[in-house]
């Protein structure tokens, strides 16, 4: 029969076994975020060469391609070896359904491109189509941060998300704007889709810059230098604050483009900033608790060979928290027991206070991720029931929260609660 | 590399090791019970030995003390199982850092016991000593019902836990009343702790009808006939409706134990039933998604023998769900891409769908444990730093939520935000 000591080995061991995997999913995380990056530019390149019949970055995007396929590669070793690990995957389920749902996208990618080289392929649907994979890969991202059992980490992971959203969202104003510009005029559905990307980008980078480190958040403000912002918000003011149906000059289209590229390419040296410190920190912590667990070891080992194994010490102390009935101490202070098993019991109550505090922070960290979930669930039932745009839906969400003076997230949950009451749309 | 679909197998593979848990924790749930059962019973025998000087029940104690080592065995045994898997127990480290925190208790018993054979401990001191083991193996049961990752399975772990913990209390009022008909007259004290633990039971029982099947709740009211019900009610009448300090007639006390008892033991037959049902809903799930993976990989052996692996279909399909942005279709009803792969991506929708519902459930069912948790650490902390015992802390919490017109669990929310202004009693 094992002893106390045993099972509080035991309890260390299963955080250990949650950093490591925490590690080699942080690692995925990176080589993901390495992948969305060469996708996102191989969209730009093939936005532009469609709109161009052909004419331009026909070679750029060939050898972005290769780039690309080399990262694929990479984040398909990535999901074959969590896959063969899978006992120790945490929410294994809900996240090998994310990667389920990603891999017939990638699989999908040699005809797309092949259809893009023929020009067979209009440029709306082309980004539509990246804009579709990203989002699968995004939400194995999303999903290993929900799944993260360590409040630091997930803290970390919750940033990453925002990041690669924020970024994500960047990139999808970069294609909107080119489109504007090049074709010369604005029209108000667009220019309501690029104010959306705009909130949509700030409110991912705010959750970024709450969720990590002073000195990365510092990092990601020098990453944007006022000089190129305020290109960036002129541009901006030109094709969205102007009355809707203006004309655009087409030769603002390579500034637009090039101002952007900048940005999110700098933005991608503060996520391998963000990847090392996920790294460093899974590491840290997963040293730290293997000291702790040699010293446990140790401990067990001394006990066994002093073959002591009753410990009448429990009556005398307080239990490790009250989610139990009465803790009411038989006889303050009474005489019996052992040093050494007063020890280990303090050592279950410090192991269980210190648990308790993680478990504490990791509800606040994952209520970020909840009303995530609650705002977007919600607005894909007004996107299915009222046959809406995500634009429309969230805008929909956001002026009702703003009449009504309440959260977003509040009347996102108001219209899951009454979901039975929407109409009824028809479904693709 | 491996395909989507077998991403799609892998997260059954997980939902299926996952069930199985399930079954193996709640396997050791209903041996639990029966421990908790048998030292319920040895409390009150040891409470009736002490207090008659042992004269009284002394073979029937030594009878009961053989029972609840052969439970005790196999309770260590569950646990010594459930640690020879660590690597596959969800939430290992709060779970076995429970079992680590009782362990000791079931250590130190012998020597309690002892003690008590000899007379050596005042009774009340025996009580706390029970009382205080048996919420050990409580927590033991709150973390598994924590820790499922199946909302149906969580449900009745939820009852179960309730259950049992209610069971505990009316142990406990058993125990109360005893001392106060033996004693001949009650007091003002005993009276509260007695009108706490009446209403303790009451919310558990509660939690246990709303989360338990119909059926198990009409059997959970029949084991309670009318008449015995009655006749409880009396004898709490008698005792606690009076004035306090009122005499109290000691040839009562065995009425009352008796009456107690019956109770008690009837509420065991109800806990078999909620075991059984609990072992029931793993087998079918378990079954169920076996039958589901069978399905999944012959598929997938059909694929492989096909030699198919691009999926065209991808961008034609809507996201399973809006957690990720823009589900954008690519020119929907495009004719391109196979049945086949088409409908293992409508397999990979509803299962994502299947996934957020039950994740939907599990965050409703957690809801009140989180409930119970933030009410007991607010009343630790209130035990703690105004030197409160457990029930003037809960005394204290209903007060002001009663004037205040709030919720219990919102009270416990303000007093655990505002910790830091409480004054600082000394800690034992």
């Amino acid at each position: 029969m094992k002893s106390g000591l045993s099972f509080l080995i035991a309890a260390l061991r299963c955080e250990i076994n949650e950093l490591e995997q925490l590690a080699r999913t942080s690692e995925l995380v990176g080589t993901i975020g390495r992948l969305v990056h060469a996708l996102q530019r191989e969209r730009g390149l093939t936005n532009v060469l469609l709109a161009s019949g052909g004419t331009r970055f026909a070679a750029e995007r060939q050898a972005q391609i290769a780039v690309c396929l080399e990262l694929e590669e990479a984040v398909r070793q990535g999901f074959d070896q969590l896959e063969a690990d899978a006992s120790r995957v945490g929410n294994g389920t809900r996240l090998f359904s994310r990667i389920a749902w990603v891999l017939p996208g990638l699989d999908a990618l040699p005809d797309l491109r092949q259809r893009i080289g023929a020009l067979g392929v209009p440029p709306a649907d082309a980004t539509n189509a990246f804009v579709k994979l990203v989002a699968g890969l995004l939400a194995v991202v999303f999903e290993a941060a929900d799944g993260a059992t360590d409040p630091e980490i997930s803290r970390l992971l919750v940033a990453m998300f925002n990041f690669m959203q924020g970024k994500e969202f960047a990139g999808q104003e970069r294609a909107c704007g080119a489109a504007a510009f090049t074709s010369g005029r604005n029209d108000s559905a667009r220019q309501q889709q690029w104010l959306h990307l705009i909130e949509s980008q700030e409110r991912c980078f705010q959750v970024f810059v709450d969720f990590s480190s002073a000195e990365l958040g510092a990092r990601w403000l020098a990453s944007q230098p006022a000089a190129r912002l305020a290109e960036l918000e002129r541009l901006r003011r030109i094709a969205c604050a102007a009355p809707a149906g203006v004309a655009l000059d087409p030769e603002l289209s390579r500034t637009w483009f090039d101002c952007c590229t900048h940005r999110i390419d700098s933005m991608k040296t503060v996520e391998e900033s963000l990847a090392a410190e996920l790294r460093e920190r899974c590491d840290t912590k997963t040293a730290h608790a293997r000291a702790e667990l040699q010293g446990h070891e140790d401990l067990l080992a001394q006990l066994q060979q002093e073959g002591g194994s009753e410990s009448t010490a429990f009556f005398d102390v307080i239990p490790p928290d009250s989610a139990t009935t009465s803790p009411t101490a038989l006889g303050t202070g009474s005489p019996y027991g052992r040093q050494l098993e007063r020890s280990i019991l303090e050592m279950v109550q410090e192991q269980s206070q210190r648990l308790q505090a993680m478990s504490d922070e990791l509800d606040t960290v994952r209520a970020t991720l909840n009303e995530r979930k609650l705002v977007e669930r919600a607005k894909g039932l007004l996107m299915a029931h009222r046959r809406l745009s995500e634009e429309e839906a969230h805008k929909m969400l956001r002026q009702t929260a703003m009449s009504q003076n309440r959260r977003v997230v509040d009347v996102a949950e108001s219209v899951l609660s009454m979901a039975e009451y929407l109409p009824i749309g028809k479904q693709n």
